[in-house]
Parts: structure tokens; C-alpha cells; sequence
């Protein structure tokens, strides 16, 4: 439970404000990388922290992520003309280069020199493991881009998609760190009962570290040992998760083994750009189209390159099917992701805090928001905020295994939490 | 005419209002007992004086009504499985009983007792007359459940539908109140003068009552005597009247005689669940499915089951037919009740009552303003509202009747103005 | 650029406004003739400077345009019906005339005199040019018609359309009294060099008049002379342009010449309805059918009838087409004043002046916001706006035209600047 304030301070992204000024401290994903195919390619609408920009590929490949408005009249950027290493805007021409300079002016004179005046905002941006990467904060704060396992792996071993979610990131956060909605949300097989519903109440072991915390989600399965899943939360939206345990999800004898995890990046208060991501955690096992096929399918998104377009909303309740609820699944919602969804939009765009009742398996979601208050107090006093730094990080790996009863996870997993280099 | 301070008193529903308050103290219609047809059966939403409430029918076939979001991390129990006495959300597991205790809480260890702590919001609930109704207010203020006439006929004599009304509830009462308006708005044909239109501007005389009031709108048919509708209001929002002259309606010699009226129910400020019914008021005649399809179709609803969704609204100016006005009716609309909605919505959401310009024909209205306002203002006294009692209003029926000349309609209607008991 | 005060001055136009009460002092076009086509016919909305109108036109061709809601009970007007020299509303059957009186009552007994109290607010129109204006001020300054040339020709030589533009009307008129862009924004064939193409940075001559401004754009061709385009803003929202060269545009040699121009009336301080005109200038040259449908095709308006519904908006990105802006032309959205559409509503419903950088191309509209705000400061002075009396503009006409090098438009463009009387 927060109050009203913390409530505020916790989820307000625009220019300003203190958990805006945070996430100004870190590297953000923009697009997807694919979203700008080639050079010259049309220009895309970014918004970011309550922004509104454009980003475009200009004709040396490189990028460029601008103001979306002309500074000339102010009409929107993203009707421009991409050609010859520049932007232009369909109004009167006026062009601008990746760097924000005024490389044309066609409307005034050829002798003047109105254009050296001229400067749109720009922020750099980085092209790294499939993302173009933005940094919206203070030059010289300006971090090393993030060095999480995935985004290092070979393209071969990776996938990321995106998708739009209507609702705050930070309750799409929460939703992420909690392995204990697993049993229930997500349990699509009424007909039997998975490693995560032999025990519903998994023990939360939380343990701070210097990019946020990691926690293990200890399942009980009696004779059967252990259930161990063990999540990182990256500050300051990065959430690591595995699934390789067969008796989880038996299809995956099929599949080499993967991590997953997302990255909720604030568009705005109450809107949120979902990067959903998996790479091959064995170096000779890439992945195969079909396995990302599958994993899209289940995760209830379309075909790659749709991915951000949602057909099941508010509007049509999240496409519920009351009779697949009754008989097949708990929720009678397709798609794991969908159902993510459907919970987390149905609190409202902002969920008021104030009125929850948090219980034994919320501590990680405790932890983070702890963590994150700090980060928005601290900054006020010029303190960094954790996670930014990707030495703090760079090991890291999530997984999940049974255990032998008795055998501390710290011990048991040790190896399968080391990152390759 | 209200001041506009008269017109915020008499118009605002949500929490903490005085009208709010005031009609807290009435059982209120919240779904149709068949839009939850079988012991559980999906959970439905419902919006009753601005508060978001979800309402299931457990196993024992028992209805529960209550808050919309889990106390735990607050997304839609809406979303819930209805499942052995009891109804889960979908995220963790939550399981609610109709009473509001939480019986289940699968996501804490088997020796927890947090659920012993937890409790949702409930409202008691009652089905009565083909209704699931709801009180809201204090509890040592529950009152009897209405005893209208048609709410304690056998199934076999009534017949119940609903409409979601884009405007305030005052409005939509002001409508059914005014007797005056039938001689225009719904003169469905032009070619022939009704006993509505033989006489336009009936003389009305109201009298105050115990629930609320109930008046006499008279029409001078001169030499063929004269024409008295008597209505009653029932506090807050019931409308009674009666359509069984021969002569107002001639396709009524195939049917048998009904009286009719809606109920009125805020969902918010700027929403109405309007509840239409009618019933049969001779013992030996019950209703007939041709009977009940005829007078939905002439009020321009749908099949039974489709009520509450409208396809007339006000972005396709409710379907207004000028073609249809030239020639055939007065306002080229389909339906009766969708031409009180299409006027009713017109004013857009709640109407600036200081603007408007009341006649002798609006007496009605002025009646059921002045007790209303009187209401919100006594409750503020913990005075009580009128018609809260049932014992007030038990005995009253609505009629039409075509009287001589120089006969007093409380003589000359007196034997048709009973309920039978 | 203009502070943030400057620009609320400028842009707001509701009731009480100060921009609103200079507007309150021109005849305003409210609906094309056509829209109210004959006697009797079925009555329209109309929005004027935030106010809600219904037009009707009487069985004796008289056009009304009332208060939209009937002073009884504040339904709307426009669900009327139009009958006996007359629009009756249909909750009550209230008539009124065109005036404003209440001339029926029949909800009243036969002796009542309540009607005569009864007035709903009117304003006075004309028709004149093929459309109906609306006078919307102070009775005592209600200034002659609009004396335009093309309002004053016979209608064999005048066509006028209409068009719901999502923006306010400042910066539609600020598109419209900028030359330069046209240049750009209008360039519809990439694989020519049109006169506007051979110089992109016209040189701009503005010169205050009495009713408002005239400026000449000037585009230097070199060898071939000079480009000249003069047009006239006449107060508030008049612009006034030619398009008869033949090197402009090729296609012309099919049409007669034709002056152009376009009406921007403010319906809201968001919303703004264009009136779009052309008119031949040769009295023995009227307009063609075929010459209409091409201006009209290729202004990216539908057939007549149709205009004023929009298929290209912002929720389809203005149906831009990528590979069409690649290849044919600069924006890639098909239509004159759809590219000036789609600018236009991209800067918001009200663009942030006091962000932008105006060049030397910005003169005309500096000129007209300077005018503009001074009207506004002016008013409250009780000092009349320019623009209001018609012999201030009666000899003006725009034109284009190629002039040799050296020679003085004033002298060169002499009698083409002169209207016919």
C-alpha cells in the first residue's frame, strides 16, 4: 500500500518530474530497430516519457530522433520527406540532419544565414541488439548502454517484439516481478496441474543488489523436491525471467532453452511500450523461427512486424470467452501476454494504490517500488539512480529448477545464474 | 426553472452527494434477474450511483454484488471465475463469497490467516419482479423491498426490459412524468387525430402523496367527454401510468389490458439503466409472448435479450428520418421510447434547467423537483425520503379512463385507481 | 513568435472573448444555400464562435437561425420540424418563426398568452453568393454584406464547397496567406520544375490596407522575369489568391482563368468550417461543370454534395502513402487542401506559437496576427475592426502573373488588381 503522494511520485514520467528525471538516467528503447528498416526508409512517431518525437533513418544508416515538431510553423515531422542524410519537413523544407542542425533552408535567400540559427532537439540514440536506444537526460550523465546477456547475444540467439499497453508502466512492472500470478493467470491447462499449481503460494526470498534486486520464487513440490525460479529486476524497467524446467511446459522438449523477460518503457502516464524479448541461452542452440513462432503464438501476439497492433482491449473485454474460462483456461483470455493484459488494463490507467491489500508474495513487488521511490527522492539531490551502470549487471542470468528438498538455491544454482561473457 | 445550484443538488449521484444520499436509501434495480441466468453464470458489471460493482450468481444460485476490483492488487473481479460459491479473480486467486468474506487466497501459505482480514465491499441484493435489486445506503436504513403492483404480479403478467440512457436521471423522470409531451413527440400518425391530439394541452392537477405524487392530466374531448390519465411518482424513480383506452390506441382491442412505466436508475451522473416493464392488470388475462413483442417493437427495442443495446443514439441523430417526419409521425423516429431518448439525450447530459421556460403543463415536473430537492436537503437532517416505504404506495394503480362531462375523476376513476392486493 | 498570452488573444473565440467580439462584428458564412436547398425543407446545426445554431428555411424561403434548444425544456431544435413558416419542436410542438417569435403554443390552453413572453435567440441572415450568413454582434453595428468580386458574381461564375477542418482558424488562415509553401508543401509533381520550384524563397511585399493587408510573394526566374503573386487578406478570415499563370500549372489551358480563396470560420476554438471558392474572372467565360469537378479533384474534395465529409484525417495519418512521396510527389497525400489539412491539424488544435521561428517568408502572417491582436485590443476600446465595411475591399482582385525583371508589380499588375464592378 502507498499513499496518494507516493502513488504520484511512483508513476508521473513527464518532463519535470522527479521519476521522469530518473528514467532520463538510463538508455530507453525507442523502436525496434526493424521499425527502420533501411536508409531513407519513412520516418516513425516515438513517444517517450510524455515526448513526442520523431525518428528517422537517414541515408548513412544512422539515426536520428528529433522534436516531432518543425521549430519553423510546428507541424508534425513524422509527414516528412527522409532524403539525402536529412529530414524535411513537407511545409516548407526546412531539413535537419541526425544532429538536430538546419542542413537546408529552400524558403529563405540564398545568402542567409537564418538556418546556423536553427537547432532542432535531438537525443542520441544507439542501434544495439535489435533496438534503437534513446537518451533523454543529461549529456554528461549520459550511461553505457545496457549489458544485459540478451542484448550482447548474437542476433541468431535473440527476438524482441513490442506491443502498446494501456495503463501505467509501473503496474505492468509489477505485474512482470510477480512469479506468483503465474499459477493462476496464466494457468492454461485446467486439465492438469503444472509444477506452478502444485504449490500456488511460492516463498519470496528478495535480495537487493546494485542494478535492483533479484528474488527467488521457491515452490514446494513435496517429494518432488523444489521449484526454484529466480527473477531479476534491473532497474529501471528491465524484468529477467527463465523457463526451461520441462515439467513446467512439457511442448518445450522441442524448444532450446531460452530466458526471457520484457522492458515496460513509459510513453506517457498512462501509456506503456512493451519490448517482449527471449534469446538461446546455449551457445550452438539458436533459435529457430518456428520456436519464435510458437512463443509469439503463445504469448498471444501476431506475426512478426504486428506485433504493437492489439486486437483484444478494454472495448471488446480482452476478448473473454467465458466458456473456454469454465472448461480450458482461468482466465478464458488467448495468450499469455493477453492475459497480462487484460489485468493490468483493468485496474485503470494509473491503479490507486492506497486501496490494496499486499500479502507474503508481493515482496518483490515491495522491493521495487521501494527501490524506485528512492531512485525519485535521490535524484532530487543529484544521487544516481542503480541499475545504470552495466558492470552492476553484466553477469546476471535468470532461471528456474527443481531442486533437491534442503538444497539452498544460492548453492543449487549457482551456475545456471552466471551470464556468458 | 432551478438555479444552478438547484440543478447540481438535484442532478449529482456519486458518493457524498445529498441526492447521492438520498437515493442510498431506496432498493435500486441494478441488473435483469435473467442477465444472470443460472447458478454461475459469467459475472456481469454494474454502475449504480457512480459506484464500479461486479454482480454473480454463486452455485447455491445466490447473488452477490460487489466492488469491481479485488482488495488485493485492485484489477476486475469482472474478469473473475464464478466458480463453487464463489468468485475468483483471475490474477492470484481471490476467491470472494456473496457475503463478501475472502474464502480462498491460494497464493499464501496453507497456515496464513490474512484472509481472515480481508473483506470486499457487498451489497445486500434481492430478486423481486424479474429484478436483482441493490441497496447501497446504511443498513439500519434498509427499507422493505418496493411493493409495487407489477413487481408483486405472478411472471406470467409482467414483463420487464432495459436501456442505457445517455443522460442524467432527471431528466429521463422529467420525460416520464409529463403527460403533455405524448400529444406531440409521440403522435405516430399523422393521418388520424387520437384523444391526444384532440386535446394538446391537458389540464393538470397534482397531488402530493405520501411516496411521492400522483396527478391527473385531462384533456377536454368535448362532446365526448373528457380524457384523464393518472400517473403516480414513486420516490425516487418510479413512473406509473396506464394506456388502455380504446380510443388512444386502437390495436390494443387484440390485447390485454396493461399498465406500464420505468424505473429510472443513475449509473452516474450522465448514464441512466432505464427499466421499462408493464403488466397485466386483470388476473384471468396474462401476458402474451405476440403482446409483449408488439409493445417492445412499437417502443423500439429490440428481441428480448438485445434491450439494452441502442443503435439509435446521437451520433447517428437517433435515426431521425426526415422523409418519415414529412409524412408519417412527428419526429421521422422509430419507437416511442426512442423518441423520449432522442429528446432527452438532446440536452445533452444534464440540462441547464436555468435556462428553460416552464408552462402549465410542466406542473409534474415542478412537483417531483420540489420533493426531490426537499429530499436531498432533509437527508442532510437524517430526515427520511418519501417512498421508502412500501406501505405508502401499496395499494396505488395507475389509469386512463374517459370520463362525462362534470365528473370528478376521483369518483369517476376511483375503483380503477386500486391495486389488487 | 507570441507569447503564450498573445496566442490565447488571438486563437479564442467564444462567447465574452475579445476575438470573439471582433468576429461579432462581420457577417459569417453559417451553411452553404444549398444545404437548406428549399422551403420546408428538414433544418441543419450550425456552430458559430462556440454558439449552437439550428438553420431552417420557412415555407416562404426565409432562412431562420435559432438558439439550437427550445427555451421550454432545452431539447434541440434540430430534431424539428419545419412546417407552416415555422420550425416546431417535437418534445411539445413550441413553433417559432424566423424572427424568433413563438408563434403555437398548443401545449397551453387556447387563451394563454404565455407564448407572447416566449422569444428564442435569433440572428439575422442573408443570402448572398450562394451562401447564408450569420450576423452575430451588436444589432447597432451590423455592417453592410460582404462586397467580394466573386460573392458579387452571377452564379454561372462562382462555385463555393465546404470543409470541417480539426484546427483553429488562426493557422488555417496562417497556411493560407503563405505563399512559400506552396513551393513544397503543393509540389504534386517531383518530376518537373514548376514557376514556384524555380524559386523557392519568394521575396515577400506586404501592404497594410484598410481592410486588412495585400502582399506581393515574389519569385525571381531569372532569364524569364519574375514571378508575381499578389494576394489580399481581408479582416477576419478572407484570403483572396489567383492561380492563372500558365506555366504554374499546364493543365489550366483546358480552364478559364479563375480567382480562388478560401473562407476559415471559427465554429469552435478547435474547430473551424472552410469555405472554399473559385470564380472566373471573365465575364464571358463562366465556370464549366467539367472545370468544377477537375479544381475540386484536385483540391482532394469529393464530388458536390459530399465536402464537407472528410475520409483523410489524423487517425489515418492523413492517408499519407509513403512510396508517393518517394516518387511523385512531396508528401505523398493526394489533394491540394488535404496537404494543408494535414499540416495544419498536426500542430494540435491550437499550434504553441511562442516555440516557433518565423523567417522572412512569415510576413504575410505576421501581418495579419499583428492586424488581428490589434482588432482584439481594439475592441475593448469600442474601436471598430477593419475589414467590416465592404468599400474598403470593393475594387480588389488577386492575381499572378510574369512580369519582365525590373519592372514594379503595382505598375506591372495594375489593372490585372482590379475588380469588375
Amino acid at each position: 500500500m502507498l499513499s496518494r503522494e507516493e502513488n504520484e511520485l511512483l508513476t508521473r514520467v513527464g518532463p519535470g518530474t522527479p521519476m521522469g528525471n530518473v528514467l532520463r538516467r538510463y538508455w530507453l528503447p525507442a523502436v525496434l530497430a526493424e521499425d527502420l528498416p533501411a536508409p531513407d526508409c519513412p520516418p516513425v512517431r516515438v513517444k517517450l516519457l510524455g515526448e513526442e518525437l520523431v525518428a528517422f533513418r537517414d541515408t548513412n544508416g544512422r539515426v536520428g530522433l528529433l522534436d516531432e515538431y518543425c521549430p519553423h510553423r510546428l507541424t508534425s515531422l513524422f509527414l516528412g520527406r527522409n532524403e539525402e542524410c536529412g529530414l524535411r519537413c513537407v511545409y516548407h523544407g526546412w531539413k535537419f540532419d541526425v544532429d538536430g542542425n538546419c542542413v537546408d533552408m529552400p524558403n529563405e535567400p540564398a545568402d542567409s544565414r537564418f538556418k546556423e540559427k536553427i537547432h532542432i532537439t535531438t537525443y542520441p540514440t544507439e542501434e544495439y541488439g535489435g533496438i534503437i536506444w534513446a537518451y533523454l537526460g543529461p549529456p554528461a550523465k549520459k550511461p553505457e548502454l545496457p549489458g544485459l546477456e540478451w542484448l550482447r547475444a548474437p542476433q541468431t540467439h535473440r527476438y524482441v517484439s513490442k506491443t502498446l499497453e494501456f495503463a501505467n508502466f509501473v503496474q505492468a512492472i509489477e505485474g512482470g516481478i510477480d512469479t506468483a500470478h503465474s499459477s493462476f493467470l496464466h494457468n492454461n491447462d485446467l486439465s492438469r496441474k503444472g509444477l506452478r499449481q502444485i504449490d500456488t503460494a511460492p516463498r519470496l526470498e528478495v535480495e537487493d543488489t546494485p542494478y535492483g534486486f533479484r528474488y527467488a520464487g521457491i515452490r514446494d513440490l513435496k517429494d518432488e523436491g523444489q521449484y526454484v525460479r529466480v527473477y531479476h529486476f534491473v532497474a529501471p524497467f528491465h524484468q529477467l525471467r527463465s523457463l526451461r524446467v520441462q515439467g513446467a511446459d512439457p511442448t518445450d522438449k522441442r524448444d532450446v532453452p531460452v530466458a526471457k523477460g520484457h522492458m515496460w518503457v513509459p510513453m506517457d502516464d498512462h501509456t506503456t511500450m512493451v519490448f517482449n524479448w527471449m534469446y538461446a541461452t546455449e551457445e550452438d542452440r539458436p533459435l529457430s523461427p518456428e520456436q519464435i513462432a510458437r512463443d509469439e503464438e503463445a504469448a498471444g501476439r501476431g506475426p512478426a512486424g504486428e506485433t504493437a497492433i492489439r486486437h483484444r482491449v478494454r472495448e471488446n473485454d480482452w476478448g473473454i470467452d467465458r466458456e473456454m474460462q469454465r472448461t480450458k483456461n482461468y482466465t478464458g483470455i488467448h495468450g499469455v501476454n493477453n492475459q497480462d493484459l487484460a489485468v493490468q488494463e483493468a485496474m485503470g490507467p494509473i491503479v490507486p494504490r492506497w486501496r490494496e491489500h499486499l500479502g507474503s508474495t508481493d515482496k518483490a513487488i515491495i522491493a521495487m517500488r521501494r527501490i524506485m521511490l528512492q531512485a525519485a527522492r535521490d535524484i532530487e539531490q543529484d544521487i544516481d539512480p542503480p541499475g545504470a551502470d552495466p558492470d552492476t549487471y553484466w553477469d546476471v542470468r535468470p532461471t528456474d529448477v527443481v531442486l533437491p528438498q534442503g538444497v539452498d538455491w544460492h548453492e543449487g544454482a549457482r551456475e545456471l545464474l552466471v551470464a556468458r561473457r
